[in-house]
């Protein structure tokens, strides 16, 4: 068992204006998918993007938009959102203060399901 | 791309003191693993066991202890446990408020990794 506080984890410096936290990883024995928490500053976006493994996403703190090829849908705390495999999408801050989210993604790979 | 605010998923009573929202699941095309919220009422606890699958948790609110063989551990906001496959484990809520906690759990079986 690792319990820790997700603050102490390393800042990762993803983007200009999106830090990323590995809070738990293949490191600590995780089998199927890790969990990261991601900062995204006001005006900051992740890039608009596709790839085959999907996201389950918890807001933590904030508010912001996420886009997908339908359109911008509003995101605050406590939304969650499931990104599809291959669905076009990134997370954009358009509020005042930080967006906070969860965010995790398999270890599996399509060639290794 | 499914976009909700968690409260608006049905509580499920999963036993006295202890309410799950399954708020990302395969029924929503999740391929790997699904996201539920955990709420256990002050004096609450889900129960001391082992299962094969692993749990990554990112507590939201509240306060409580996460109980392993080698002892307990006080968690609060912003704590992340990972409790490996085959690990003993429970959440009690020691504190005077919800323990409100996302929990993390595989789709795939032992028999189809």
């Amino acid at each position: 068992m690792k319990v820790s506080k997700y603050l102490d984890t390393k800042p990762i410096q993803e983007l200009p204006g999106v830090v990323k936290r590995e809070v738990i990883t293949a490191n600590d024995g995780a089998p199927h998918f890790c969990m990261r928490v991601f900062d995204v500053e006001p005006g900051g976006s992740t890039p608009f993007h596709s790839h085959w493994w999907e996201h389950e996403v918890f807001v933590l703190s904030g508010r912001g938009v996420v886009v997908s090829e339908q359109g911008e849908t509003q995101i605050a705390k406590d939304s969650v959102i499931f990104v599809a495999p291959n669905e076009q999408h990134c997370f954009v801050n358009n509020g005042s203060e930080l967006l906070r989210f969860i965010c995790v993604i398999p270890l599996v790979t399509p060639d290794q399901p």
